[in-house]
């Protein structure tokens, strides 16, 4: 599982404070106020959650997307066509956190009326971690799963070229004692970032991460970031087929469902000169107590998770068996306590967004800095 | 991808005999005609699929479970509780075949009405191939998602006991000219049977595929059948904890979603003396003309599937990029015009089953035979 740990040169930025800095840049790009709070509250979830690929980090390439008129900073997300318990919205090429948000409470209300309801949407743009919509449902008593579809990073087994994205699939329940459950996964291997981490430290990598440019197995960073991914499972005989299969249907229930672009034919993350990424996202919820007694799920997915966290552990296993979202559940405890730990290079580009946009950083904003 | 070779000691069995001797089986157990039906009907899909491990050679099994007053012959499923898209039904712990079928049937039915719809079985049994279920919703223009839970043969990343299933997950789709795509992946690197394979021909093991009884990586065949299977993605550098966490999410959505058993708590497999399985099984299904004109989302299928499949190959890659399910789809196409290749001890079981019960082979079974 992720280990996340501090940055060397980490500084402590307060969430609350980053929150609203981060809507007022929103809002500087002409964004309406309910949008922008949608945007700032789905970024810094990622922050807290120390998923700093998908937090701040990423704000200077969405003003660039904006500036650039590639993506529509105003835009509001319709319903397109539906049956009661199957709606597609088209987002307009607005803000993805917005439409989505909209979307993942639009499929909760319909969940608690037909136990059941998926909203797919079309036109749409980067929505950050696919864990928060799911988790949205969840911290109602829900069911949440959140899809989207994405550049292609990825070679399906056999091909030398990337094809597919790296397509996550996040499913959240609520768990009683445990809180919120949060499988949050790529279908690949490892996401491009941790191969941009490696390259950054020097590191080698195993087999099973990514390819070449020529599709042979990638040793090193540099190769693999010239080449592409491995769906999860890595070679055809330790079953990366299953992956790129799990990639697929990804794609299936997202793009081609909601007829947005799809597999190879999705732009490069953040381009700013390929036109509107039009990336479809789905949203499916389902409402435990249409079947059931209140509580009755919870207690039954608790009871599970207590028989697996008390397992005993291989030999060489680095901890105890660990629950899908407790590791990202305790570093937002932890950022909420002692503040969002950023890297000097993070912190660097929000002093200067904020600089060229003419919004300062507020003064509250750095909490503490690591000696 | 799996690859389907016939047996050295093959015999060619005629599919339509084959299904009307297993028939005539399963009414010998006192079973209705129709329920009987439907368990020949997936039974002999997976035969002609050439997925061996879940077909007729398993029908000594089930008759072993009936004789032993561990499952009920005749029960049929009712609907147990409801909302408009989401319906729980108790198998009465009958054929799990039957009341799968008449469950995703169900969900058919709702989808076309809501949009899409879920039915969730509970007290159920073993219900064969999970794709079978997929594939029907498929061949009705339909988005079909087909769940079960299974027997604890899979360790959690960093355990050393298997907690849960191989639970599989099967998605099937109409895909135009490459006919019904079908994902039918167990959520472990490998199934069982694979292992049971090389143990019978002596090969040693992949790292990823399985763990010993200790929890350290099983090198023989032996050593994993006494230990556990690893999730998809095999050790945790190398994403295992994506896998168990596919196998825990089916079992949310099945088991605890239902109320059926879960986890460690399912017993053996095909046990005659720890009680029913009540498995949960659980339909997903989706109408896409729901939210766009008919043929519009296979036409948008048919094209990415010809982009994947046109792509130029990795050094070493055994053959062209597959579609998932195309294997199957061939296999099922030779089994019509020759027959279903068995292997010897596949059908002395046949023959030893027939027996015993006074239900003979019939004569035209045998088509031919390898030399």
């Amino acid at each position: 599982m992720p280990v996340y740990e501090d940055p060397i040169d980490a500084r402590f930025l307060d969430p609350v404070s980053l929150r609203g800095w981060t809507a007022a840049v929103v809002r500087r790009m002409g964004t309406p106020d309910d949008i922008a709070a949608d945007v700032a509250e789905v970024l810094l979830a990622s922050d807290r959650r120390s998923i700093a690929s998908h937090g701040t980090a990423r704000l200077t390439q969405y003003v660039a997307l904006v500036e650039a008129g590639v993506m529509d900073p105003v835009a509001r997300p319709v319903v397109e066509r539906e049956r009661p318990a199957l709606v597609l919205m088209d987002a307009q090429n607005g803000w993805g956190h917005h439409a989505c948000r909209v979307a993942v409470d639009l499929a909760i209300e319909r969940a608690r009326t037909f136990g059941t309801a998926t909203v797919v949407v079309r036109r749409s743009n980067h929505y950050g971690i696919a864990g928060w919509y799911a988790l949205r449902a969840a911290s109602q008593g829900l069911i949440g799963v959140s899809l989207t579809n994405s550049s292609p990073l990825v070679a399906p087994t056999r091909s030398r070229r990337p094809l597919l994205g790296t397509n996550p699939i996040a499913v959240a329940a609520p768990a009683g004692r445990f809180g919120l459950y949060c499988l949050d996964m790529a279908t690949s291997t490892v996401p491009r970032g941790r191969i941009e981490v490696a390259a950054r430290r020097g590191w080698s990598l195993p087999v099973g991460w990514a390819l070449d440019a020529d599709g042979s197995p990638a040793t090193t960073p540099d190769a693999a970031l010239a080449g592409s991914l491995h769906p999860l499972g890595g070679e055809e005989e330790t079953g990366g087929y299953k992956g790129y299969g799990l990639a697929l249907v990804v794609e299936l229930l997202t793009g081609i469902l909601g007829g947005a672009a799809f597999g190879p034919n999705v732009v490069s993350l953040f381009s700013t000169h390929e036109g509107p990424a039009d990336l479809g996202e789905t949203f499916l919820v389902i409402d435990p107590t249409a079947i059931d007694a209140p509580g009755a799920f919870e207690a039954r997915l608790e009871t599970l998770l207590q028989q697996l966290v008390e397992s005993p552990t291989a030999p060489g296993a680095p901890g105890p068996v660990l629950v899908h979202g407790a590791p990202e559940a305790a570093a937002e405890a932890r950022a909420d306590e002692r503040g969002i730990a950023v890297d000097g290079e993070h912190y660097a580009s929000l002093v200067a967004l904020g600089d060229r946009l003419g919004v300062p950083l507020p003064s509250d904003l750095v909490r503490s800095q690591a000696a």
